[in-house]
């Protein structure tokens, strides 16, 4: 057993997903402490009220505040090489259009992923997963969706699937195999899908527990409404809940299809309009907003507060990728989405906890401080998420622990 | 004697200051290696070059990038107290007035520093300038104007001069005693002025080389361009040159006054207009821009390209501070630049190294590769600057050299 002493203010986050005006009434205990119980939260608290079992181990939080461990819900955490040349060419003033026209864009890193073998794309994520963690990231999504044939979306999910033997967080993954079409598909969008949701490639997927959603980019550039219903009604057959990269670039209806394909999350929104908040609030549909890829890309942010005002649960993710969002910090998304979307400290930290749970289905076990759920949590040097999220650009861990053990200490 | 070896890029930063397309036009030599000698640069160039004297130490670049050290010349990075509290009300839509009405605002600030010791204000320093040693930072301008007293601004202004004993960031001190009007003398500001800028006042700042630079908040809720002149004027009769709070929130001409006054530089300018612009051309006054102050407070940036296409030398810097720029990575200023103002990385480096050396009037020292140069140097474990900005969020930094001795080494 382990007992967290000298916690200066423990933020109960309650269970996802959380809406609406819920996002600011999160409970808060001053001079709080936790015991863990076989990885699992067994007794929260006021300090002065905790019972320090015999033998226990005794973590000393130094006045810092504690909180569940982040979820980074929407990730393509796993890739080959660099795009920094598209970056300075965005700047100075090349369009998507311009990029992709002059050999740039996704098919760069799809290359890339393709000369790799599993092993390197193993070595090339393991530091990053590193950094991530010291950030205080305890699970995370990554998707696949940069090898567009069978075999190199495979060696994706399982880089996934071997990743966890090397490091601590949690990994989710996601096939995304409709995430553009590859360059020896061009103009046979159908013909691609058909080779990539066939039955067995999906019940192989199912059945070696390689991914547990399925993702599709819904936009001009990629798939239509129509391909992308295809998409979602096939994997779901197979298992793998529904995803959608929705209303990023054109309102297409695609926040819609969220919704009436049942999709765990829509995610990106920087162009959803009224008919498609209604729609994900219908059916309870989590917003994975994605404030760092706008931020990166300096081009306008999803609505947050009006997805908020309207009662849908908004989650929070880096969307890191070395495209659109080369941002591995959830911390500093987070803070980007305090001073760019208006969304309160508090509220962020519900959106990258208790909703980002929920975006992966994963709101009983994580994301929360309640009795039973599991003791993934971090400890922070300053007393509050407000002093957090305040101070952007400082790595303000103290102690991360997964599943009730240390996995990073900084308070030496 | 010291060589650096095994240079990936070294980045060739001239003297400032550095104008227009020239900010873009930077030499790069690949494969590169520096000899320093007595904390100088004696030579660079391409690695086959080198003659390794006998005798020499050895630095191992990596295969990183090399650049001169950063110089972060806008900060007020000697503050007691937090006010992540208007963080918040800002986010939900409180504006600064009805902060300052409140209580909050810069005189909550000046509080906390009045209320501390010498030490107190040393002691809280201390571990901000140990995080940008490590973000690279080896030359930082440090401003007073929380004390707004004699003896308080002298005891901020002697914190600078003690923090030098410390630890090796070189630091610049400035007079801000006109950085608002304190409470005593609501009502009062030109008598305030005449009390904070008397004879024996100045006269002790410059005897006792507390300050090299006097700065004025010129502003509608601080003081306005008469008071401002005065303020320049008066200071530079005792050696203090020019800097000024110019056009942040209203534009008064501020720019106009700090050419006529021959500013060394014109601080903020988010709403500088085409007069100003062509005054501080005029002049070749500094125009020093602050993108993470718009970014924590969530608007609008200064026209950063239409300064730089009117050929006025731009510097970049953090404006690190309690109230509205609780930033202290000059590196994630740098990419907010990048993003958020379209400054592509090579023009950014060159607005954070040779420009703001100019602005801190240093250039013939510091910010620049050539022979000559103090060895302030930095090496980043990416190997290109392009790539540096492209990881917001990410220290990218290996080593730190200030005056030819490593300060920073985080390559083990």
């Amino acid at each position: 057993m382990l007992v967290i002493l000298n916690i200066g203010e423990l933020v109960v986050i309650p269970k996802g997903p959380v809406c609406g005006r819920e996002m600011r009434n999160v409970r808060r205990i001053q001079n709080a402490a936790i015991v863990v119980d076989g990885g699992q939260i067994s007794w929260f608290g006021r300090a002065t009220d905790v019972l320090i079992p015999p033998g226990s181990d005794v973590l000393d939080a130094g006045g810092g505040c504690v909180l569940p461990g982040l979820i980074d819900c929407h990730t393509h955490g796993v890739f080959a090489g660099t795009r920094e040349n598209e970056f300075v060419q965005r700047i100075e003033g090349k369009s998507y259009a311009d990029i992709a026209r002059e050999g740039g864009g996704i098919r760069v890193t799809v290359d890339a992923v393709r000369a790799a073998t599993l092993e390197q794309l193993i070595a090339l994520a393991l530091p990053r997963l590193s950094r991530m963690l010291h950030n205080g990231v305890t699970s995370l999504e990554i998707k696949s969706g940069y090898g567009l044939s069978v075999d190199d979306e495979f060696k994706m999910l399982e880089s996934v699937r071997r990743l966890r033997e090397f490091q601590p967080i949690e990994l989710v993954g996601t096939y995304l195999s409709a995430h553009a079409v590859p360059r020896e598909f061009d103009g046979h969008t159908d013909e691609y899908l058909g080779r990539m949701l066939d039955d067995p490639v999906l019940s192989r997927i199912r059945d070696g527990r390689l991914a547990e959603f399925c993702d599709v980019f819904c936009e001009t550039t990629a798939f239509n409404i129509e391909q992308s219903r295809r998409v979602l009604l096939k994997a779901k057959q197979f298992g793998l809940l529904p995803k959608i990269h929705a209303d990023q670039i054109t309102q297409m209806g695609a926040s819609r299809l969220a919704a009436e394909g049942g999709a765990i999350s829509a995610d990106h929104l920087e162009k959803i309009d009224d008919g498609g908040i209604a729609a994900l609030k219908a059916v309870g549909t989590i917003a994975v907003l994605l404030p760092a890829c706008s931020f990166f890309l300096g081009v306008e942010q999803a609505p947050a507060r009006k997805i908020i005002e309207a009662d849908v649960p908004v989650a929070i993710a880096t969307d890191y990728n070395p495209g659109s969002s080369m941002v591995e910090s959830l911390p500093l998304t987070m803070t980007i989405a305090c001073t760019q979307m208006r969304m309160t400290p508090i509220e962020v930290v519900v959106a990258a906890t208790a909703n980002a749970a929920a975006a992966i289905g994963r709101q009983d076990r994580i994301g929360a401080i309640d009795i039973g759920m599991q003791a993934d949590l971090i400890v922070l040097d300053v007393p509050s998420v407000e002093r957090w999220m305040y101070e952007p650009g400082r790595n303000c861990l103290r102690t991360v622990l997964k599943r009730g053990k240390v996995v990073v200490d900084s308070s030496g």
